[in-house]
């Protein structure tokens, strides 16, 4: 597949089948991940895999809406402060460096039939807890992973800006 | 090519070739960025295509390195403040939209045997002031743009740690 019909191929899906996902789709998925480049190759981010009840009873408490529960596995990206670039002006880096690795995991998974989505607005202060997260960790998006509900591919219209609206030639 | 060996293929160069990019490739690179998701799908992002040579001239005044001036034309990625989502705690995800979008990119132009690099430690005041970019936006990364100089393809052993320190099954 060409990497611009991935890009549409990939959205944010919020319905789920309760089918598991295979190991080896974890683990391609994952690879992807770990080659996502970072600020100075500080990697400073992992991933929690979420898949076993309990668990999901927490995550699920994090963000508690009807479709994120149908997820059957879930991974927490989490940003380690201590360990990422820090600009001279002093930006942490941690943000743009996991970020990265997300979306690699979120291609990746569109590639393989999965869906995900990109949830950022969730109890941070409840995850960490539940999750042990340490102080200097920030837990930076939960992404549900699994196989869409409806088994057709659905045909997505991407409402975005037109493209002479993001890109600008400079003028001088 | 399946999207792992896209990941693998993606690296950072440094070495460019003066040869031009074709205005396709470049509308192709930046048609992935436009489908990348983001928060509350804002978009909060625009990008400074630069490739005349005042702009070249301004744009390595950023960011003062002899590699980067070979490059044959450039990025500038700039996330907008006032049009990003910010969370319920204040969370800005500017940094995290835009570097969703160019990581897009770089895995685009990668497909299409183009060489880019994140650079992130440029000078953001001169940069801002050089293209007129406004309070509200940030400039957040230069990216070059080419073909890299060497043709044959080169087999670059990425440096990252292993997955079992990435990745973490929650334990209760």
């Amino acid at each position: 597949m060409r990497f611009l019909e991935l890009t549409e191929k990939r959205s944010s899906v919020r319905q789920y089948a309760s089918t598991e996902v295979e190991q080896e789709k974890i683990d391609y998925i994952l690879k992807a991940a770990r080659l996502a480049p970072s600020a100075v190759n500080r990697q400073p981010w992992y991933f929690i895999l979420v898949r076993e009840e309990e668990g999901k009873r927490k995550i699920r408490s994090c963000y508690e809406r009807e479709w994120f529960k149908e997820a059957p596995c879930y991974l927490i990206a989490c940003g380690d402060h201590a360990q990422s670039w820090k600009r001279g002006d002093g930006k942490d880096h941690a943000d743009i460096d996991v970020a990265i690795a997300v979306e690699h995991i979120c291609l990746a998974a569109a590639e393989q039939g999965l869906g995900t989505c990109w949830v950022c607005n969730f109890d941070v202060d409840s995850c960490r807890k539940l999750f042990h997260i340490p102080e200097n960790v920030e837990p930076v998006a939960l992404i549900p992973l699994g196989y869409p509900a409806t088994s057709e591919e659905k045909e997505v219209t991407k409402r975005r800006k037109p493209i002479d609206e993001i890109v600008k030639e400079e003028s001088f």
